[in-house]
């Protein structure tokens, strides 16, 4: 029994997913892929020899009645359109990050996969499934520090391509904070607000950098986030929760620890990829054993995706503003609740 | 040669100076004492075995002509009136904290201790003398992360007195932050904004508890300080700094390792007296040191008392407008003018 | 392309790695099993739904010619002749520890390895493949530390089962690192001795406990390994290499930091299946793909099951005499001949 | 009330006891010096303006019937002279280690101090003030981890002088392991081995380093603890205590954190003066208190002197056999019979 996937968008992720699903993870096989560079999906079926069908774009790849999941790993722009097909197709989608653009975007694949009425959809937050965040979660939901209270984080990046602008920082970096302290602490947000410290001279003219965002939940637990993408010094994500009776942190990688010259040490890493590497397969593989062995999703929904989209639209409009901004959600279909841990006790 | 020393207040930090010098320090002498509770005066000599004499109030006793030094330890609202009279007596002082209760009545002092020409105030901020706070100071002054951008500083208690009101936050807690942080970086304060979280269940009803200071500083440095009083699992002191080039992070004090039970962990304590004690040892050798080797004291100056009083008020106004507050200082004589570190080159 | 595994043994590991083989990793099916309790290996086949035939013994299983590599992961006795057999029949063989019970035994496999003419057999010897084993390794063969000397390690179980006695210290527990340090430091072993320390009250009078192995290297590294195997508090691996330049260090693995209650603490796992899990997983991927792709074998080869042995046996006679034993091992064949890492160069 | 204080021996130690003293310590005043280097005697008396007498030989300066407390700070082979002339003038006695150069030499001061019939010595082994060890020796006491059955220590220097000699890595070195490892554990050795490892290149042709040398007490705990005196990378002292219920590791010091350049890394000092720098502090202080509050010494006894002879002398012949050596010491005379701690119950 092997889930049969297809591809769009064989780009930087949309390679590294087709590599795992390959090579490292059990149960799947790549047998279509598309992109609107065609040379770049040629390239991929080759180098890891895929038995695959190269289609000409996302539609007739969905239509290919063989594929039972589709992996939509093209641009941010042009995710929604292939989401709300697949759902049309009723196939089972793992789209990456953003599920659209917009807040609008994401309604609408919502309330597609609503009215199909089974959940087909998981957004590639896949922070979710690194071990340090999940014994966090764990921690929080057994209760070990109470009710959360503030929480203080940081994602830095050594540097970043000339590119990236002062709102990137909100939609390819803040992001995965975004949505993956509300999991942690089963809350939502209700306001943002940016600061501007000093500004390092590592940063291009046109970047902001650093920043440091304020977040406030329904419960009133306060989260500041320190983006920081030219820090130099490694990639770096710091998450402290803290509640009423303890503090959590999320430990740094595991390292060799060297005593040379006057120093302890270990190393950082140095980039993303190998920080959530594990992360990435434990994600992918949780999403093929769902669908193969229950027909359905778990992990990040489209309501995740739709949370995200208003909260980072928030964020930008808070950058701008320099007030804080509230963040109005819509109400949370029945669909798309989670049972809550039960009641916390303090033991 | 032994420094002859009269202390004004002999309640519990008083006490503690007291045996500190008689007890642990080299250089010094107590040979006078006064409290307005005479008996505590009273007891405090029979229990060090001081040869001193009882004086009625702070009046007399800075009159004894035998004495070099005089230590303020009285409360509060005293403090700035035995100072006063101190300075024109020409005595040395050493004051704890606060120099006085109002930014007039430390400019009043300032203004004496200029009209007499040297200087005479040292202000009881210890944490300048801490080993870990003052290798994060050599670091910076070294250069070793480049220009400061971010702070994120916490202060947690376990738990404190009914008696302790949300502006004590402040005037008792956030205070040592305030006169450590901008000698850590070399930097004055321009804004302060203060936001309340999540309360926790252990705060009494009259106490808002954790609270989040936002300080940003001339240069830029946005700083944000934690202040949590009923934190309950020790007294935690944390502060990070995030540089162009690198990142500092005060240590957690020393403690034997424990592997027991499925656990690695070490003991974190509970009490500031315990975490400081060697910081206020330092700090009182060091002053009398100075007088007595160089006919000076150096450390945190009268200025450093005014600005911490200017910074205070700002963040208690904070506390209850919920805005941004601006901290506007006078001018620094040049009679406080330290030399700043050699212009910072990367290595 | 996948690769036609044969499973010989489906006990405890023998059902883990036809679980990872089927659940978590890529290119490799399960297509037959045995064992001598043939209801054992029927539950595997269901459990994991695996399409596969179930052969009455090892003889039939390697018969079959769809089988291109065999898993051999029954008792240790039964080793030597299902590889023996399966070198016959030219297959690839992963095969559990111990290659063989003897020394003799693990000759017999290299010679008939050797008189096929290519790498066929991988011994299980996981710890290659966890990523702070491997990390150590990179940082000696990058001579971070210069030559090692002296290496500390301990091996501690929180308890052992009632039927481990003193002799499985080694050749269940120290055999671990008796292959895993000497592939560290591409050293081997001219000597052992065992002393036994005070025993523990929790092991059972028929178990000494703890013991302290030392070895000795050809280049003179001096090693001592505790063995501890009811050390109650958990399953604790250290490894320290102390070279001539500094010194290297197993990371502890990474668990979120809690401070609550006056303690600063983190979890240590209680069993080796959690602590090695990972690294049985790059094993076995790495044996997948490097047949798969290479047709060839990597990692722990018959001659490191060879050494293994007679170091092992060396050391069990230690520990009956008391003295120290020396291990004389045959001459390296050029057949197991690694390329040694370039001279080192102190940088 | 102060404590006066002659100074026999004004090297290095000598001059950083009185440079204590008389700065950093209460309750003390060094009244009378001697030096078989007048010179020397009479430039520390001039760099600490001390109003002292300079004595020409010890026999005068312990006649000064001012003095109370002598310090012998000469060297080694001049110690057991000098201690006996300060018994026989009832002057209490601050002795740097070693008491005596032989084990009887030890026990003409044990005969003399008992004939004497109250405590007059305490010998300079200052671990036992250090905090980190004085926390094992706590949680030992408290039964944190019951009965201790394994240690593995490590004394490293980063490098030593040429004079340095194979034994004067048991002399000098170990000699502060010998003392507080048995503190620590209250329990008293009986054999010690040595195994010499691999060679450093960084040592000079006469001496061998690193060593391990084995010890063994009473109750059966093993003692592995490497000596390496060119070490290079700094000065680190590490403990780690295996119990029946757990374990305990001396802590690292304190040092701020450092992230740069793909590093967390922190400073590990160079020197002992340093590392011990506040455990010299509190012995000293500890010896100054305990004759002026109690008209008495506490603190390592004469006895420790000798039973530190003893197993160091059992050491080096151990050095030259190869062999274990036994080490038989007399039995501990009441008069320096401590009261154990209560017996252990777990908790
Ligand atoms: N979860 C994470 O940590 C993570 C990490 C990296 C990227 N991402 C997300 O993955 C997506 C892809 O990022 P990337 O770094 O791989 O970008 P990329 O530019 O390397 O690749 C995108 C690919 O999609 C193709 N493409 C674009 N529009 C298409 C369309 N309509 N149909 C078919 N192919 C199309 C492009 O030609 C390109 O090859 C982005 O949305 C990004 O935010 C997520
Ligand atoms: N630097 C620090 O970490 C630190 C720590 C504790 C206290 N303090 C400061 O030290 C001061 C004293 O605090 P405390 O905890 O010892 O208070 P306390 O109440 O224990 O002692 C104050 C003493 O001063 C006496 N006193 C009050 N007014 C007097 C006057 N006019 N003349 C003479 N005696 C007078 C009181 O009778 C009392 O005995 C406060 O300003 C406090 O903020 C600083
Ligand atoms: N690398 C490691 O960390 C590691 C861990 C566990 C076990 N092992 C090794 O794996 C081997 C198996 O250990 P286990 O814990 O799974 O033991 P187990 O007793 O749970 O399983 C062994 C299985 O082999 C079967 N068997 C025995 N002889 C057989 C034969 N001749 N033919 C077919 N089946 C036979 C038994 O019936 C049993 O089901 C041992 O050699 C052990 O040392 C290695
Ligand atoms: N506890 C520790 O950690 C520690 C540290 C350093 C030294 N020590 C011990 O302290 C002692 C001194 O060591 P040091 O490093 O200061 O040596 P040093 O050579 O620097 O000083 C010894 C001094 O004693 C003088 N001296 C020698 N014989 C004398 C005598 N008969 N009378 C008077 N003066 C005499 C010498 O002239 C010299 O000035 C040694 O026994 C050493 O082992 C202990």
């Amino acid at each position: 029994m092997t889930l049969k996937i297809g591809v769009i968008g064989t780009g930087a992720i949309g390679r590294d997913h087709i590599r795992r699903v390959t090579k490292s993870l059990a149960g799947a096989e790549i047998i279509a892929v598309t992109d609107v560079n065609q040379q770049a999906a040629e390239a991929v079926i080759k180098e890891f020899k895929l038995n695959a069908t190269l289609y000409k774009d996302d539609v007739d790849l969905i239509q290919d009645s063989r594929i039972e999941a589709v992996f939509i790993t093209s641009w941010g722009q042009a995710h929604e359109s292939s989401v709300l097909k697949a759902i049309e197709a009723k196939k089972f989608v793992f789209c990456e990050k953003p599920l659209a653009t917009t807040a609008e975007g994401c309604m609408r694949i919502v309330e597609a996969e609503m009215a199909y009425g089974n959940p087909l959809v998981q957004v590639g937050f896949m922070r979710r499934y690194d071990s340090g965040y999940k014994k966090l979660k764990e921690a929080i939901d057994q209760n070990t520090i109470g009710e959360p209270l503030l929480m203080h984080c940081a994602h830095r990046n050594a540097n970043v391509a000339e590119r990236y602008s002062t709102d990137m920082a909100i939609h390819d970096t803040l992001i995965h904070e975004i949505d993956v302290l509300r999991w942690l602490i089963n809350d939502d947000y209700v306001s943002a607000q940016v600061f501007y410290p000093r500004k390092t001279k590592h940063a291009l003219p046109h970047l902001k950098d650093p920043q440091m965002v304020m977040l406030e939940t329904e419960s009133g637990v306060m989260i500041n986030v320190e983006i920081f993408v030219n820090c130099t010094y490694g990639y770096d994500i710091q998450c402290e929760i803290v509640g009423e009776e303890g503090l959590l942190r999320l430990p740094d990688e595991a390292h060799v620890q060297v005593r040379k010259g006057g120093q302890i040490g270990k190393e950082i890493g140095m980039d993303w990829q190998e920080r959530f590497a594990h992360a990435y397969d434990v994600e992918v593989q949780d999403f093929i054993d769902n669908v193969l062995d229950k027909g359905t999703v778990s992990g990040p929904t489209a309501w995740d995706g739709y949370i995200a989209a208003v909260t980072a639209d928030a964020c930008v409009k808070a950058q701008i503003s320099g007030v804080k901004e509230t963040i109005e959600l819509a109400q949370c279909p029945d669909f798309y609740k989670k049972e809550k841990p039960a009641a916390k006790v303090v033991y």
